[in-house]
């Protein structure tokens, strides 16, 4: 008995088979005398399709008429929700972003949540519906215009409706069983966790582990909400994720899991004046186009050249910009030229057991060579080590380190239908 | 330079490639420097494809579910066009019927326009950009919910909405070069109608011509909004309808043209007692069903019986709700048995010169005689005359009437490719 958010994407809500399935197992949770607010994202490939759509008629839509088309995919799902939910005799309300209260920037296609004010979803709760809140979407503060808040952000719709309601408990339903000591369909044997704070799922989600958004994370984190990772196509246990100051006993392993991520590039700045300052310049000029970078290593320079070079890995989609970024600032830089390489992996240690146990670096370096895994870059957090590798070894080095720590599990993991969400 | 109102149906906006013809189209209206608040359709059957998605789901949604699913589609038409305007290098904004400052009253799926508060659209125009409005939905005064106004009411939309902003004209895209004196699918000699009243667009659009909406001639002889019905697939004029009481000299024909309908039922009551109060008890039975009953007939008493038979026409869609009311009072009422046809059409000729030329009738009914047509009611109004006949009889009725009025053209009228909108 209490207040549960749930939050469903698009391939549990991918057809009118799935909808009612999803309906049914929020009228359970409903039945057991809980509140219920549901989250929603659009049907199936809908966003996808809506994209192509705006290509057709523009090949660079506004972004203000793009949110405004995009957001017709939740409309959608959440209406047909709410039907289905009707249809086994509960009553349902559906609510666009907008009519949910959730407050964000002015910046369309990638908004920020500022504020949630759910006074109409409250009404429909106390009323004794059950609510059904467009994921990915919401209204700008200043100027009343419908914003969305990027891909896959419908997660954190969640833990932020979550979060602003007082709810017990916000799950997260996906295709997967909830988060797995590695990628089951890279590594059969991994294992599904039970429990995950959330200082470690954000460094997996940070690093490759897709079954929860980085900024859903960050923000279970800051509001201490407890989120429950599940499948929609089974009703086993999922995977807690839960804040690490809460005083919650945990079984503590050393090690929680492996990510791997293939989707960043490394661009290396080839002979750069080893002058105090000549990193600083570039840097700047790569964060000034709005890029993020990840890991960065310096060579230690050349002694007859004074020269160094420096290489960097950012995501793929961002190495265009970057690079004529990069050539635009050459000779203000003074670097010799620049080299582009997208055939890279980088494969992640996370576990929080890291900052008592000293070893582990060594037992990571030499599961790697065992694997005949050849390392390129290598950087670390308190309670993580990533290594970056050509993009054919990734699978080789994550089976390897998964079973040196001990992960494999004796039983195969069952992975379900579809490869996300 | 003034103030247009264009409204363009779901045929005219059925793909990206004809969003992008309709957005060449306002562009150009918008080039001679006027300004143009643009309401738009859902794209060709999309709202039938949600529909069908919604029965998928529950074959009995609730009402507010299925407005917040449908008006999913304008969104989706508005934000592409918007894109396509913008493409061609001028503003345009979208907007929901809500944001529109589109009021109705709460009756999900078939809501009236109580109020337009167009602010937003107001400030999108003086910025300088070209509005886009979602047609067929508003929001409801007292609950704020989202509310459709019903099928075809995208036109009612843009003559509301072009009363508000007090508009120069609204002009109502289609898939036909205007209104025709017959159905040119019928008589490929119909000739487009250059000017109509009000009055008489009235009678045609309640007497099957289906070009534009009822409820939208009603507004636009309310507000005295000069509406230009034309094709978004040729640059032809269309049919201007007017005022008739604005002073305008008309050329005005005799009679303007020949409707026909093939949608109503007829429904009679056998052996109804023939005394005061019973025909007022049968026809409050099927008001209260909240069904529009359209011509009625009373067959004169036979003396030896005291009893009398009753019939009327209605719209099919109503004929079983409408049988089973009847069945219900049966026994209240006395009569004897009731009798269902639904394979019935409707002939009716329109044209305010009926006040003032007598003989009009007798050449109607000449002309059905001669075409064969046997006459089973007959209904007038000072400016029609319909009569209801077997459906299979409607074709060459309206062919007669059309001919013996001298209505025939030399030319054969152009139909452009869908078949209504």
């Amino acid at each position: 008995m209490g207040l549960v958010v749930q939050k469903y994407g698009g391939s549990s809500v991918a057809d009118a088979e799935s909808i009612k399935r999803v309906a049914r197992r929020i009228v359970d949770t409903r039945s057991l005398g809980n509140d219920v607010v549901v989250v929603v994202s659009a049907m199936g490939d809908t966003t996808d399709d809506l994209r192509d759509l705006a290509q057709q008629v523009s090949p660079l839509p506004p972004a203000r008429e793009l949110d405004m088309l995009l957001t017709a995919g939740e409309r959608i799902s959440m209406a047909l929700l709410a039907m289905a939910i009707a249809d086994l005799g509960h009553q349902a309300r559906s609510y666009t972003g907008s009519q949910a209260g959730v407050i964000t920037d002015s910046a369309h296609g990638k908004a920020r949540i500022i504020d949630i004010t759910p006074g109409r979803i409250r009404q429909a709760l106390d009323g004794g519906a059950v609510a059904i809140v467009a994921g990915f979407q919401g209204v700008s503060q200043d100027t009343k215009e419908i914003t969305t808040l990027g891909r896959g952000a419908s997660d954190t719709t969640a833990v932020a409706l979550a979060a602003a309601l007082g709810a017990d408990v916000c799950e997260i339903y996906t295709d997967v069983d909830g988060v797995f000591t590695a990628d089951p369909r890279i590594v059969p044997t991994a294992r599904r966790i039970a429990q995950i704070t959330t200082e470690e799922m954000l460094e997996m989600a940070a690093n490759g582990t897709k079954v929860l958004h980085l900024r859903c994370v960050e923000y279970a984190r800051r509001y201490a909400m407890p989120v429950h990772v599940r499948s929609s196509f089974s009703r086993h246990e999922g995977t807690w994720v839960i804040d690490s100051k809460d005083g919650q006993v945990m079984e503590q392993a050393i090690i929680t899991g492996v990510s791997h991520d293939r989707s960043e590039a490394k661009i290396t700045v080839v002979g750069v004046p080893d002058r105090p300052g000549k990193a600083a310049e570039i840097f700047q000029a790569v964060a000034g186009a709005g890029i993020n970078i990840d890991m960065i290593v310096q060579n230690v320079s050349a002694a007859e050249t004074g020269r160094t070079d420096v290489s960097f890995t950012l995501p793929k989609t961002d190495g265009p910009i970057a690079m004529t970024t990069l050539q635009n600032v050459q000779d203000a830089v003074g670097f010799a030229s620049l080299q582009y390489d997208d055939l890279i992996g980088k494969i992640s240690l996370v576990g929080a057991g890291m900052r008592t146990h000293p070893g582990v670096s060594a037992t990571f370096f030499a599961a790697l060579a065992q694997a005949g895994v050849n390392i390129e870059m290598i950087s670390t957090s308190e309670i993580r080590i990533s290594v970056v590798t050509r993009a054919d070894a990734v699978d080789a080095a994550v089976r390897g380190v998964h079973t040196a720590f001990g992960l494999d599990s004796a039983d195969e993991a069952v992975v379900y239908g579809g490869t996300g969400r």
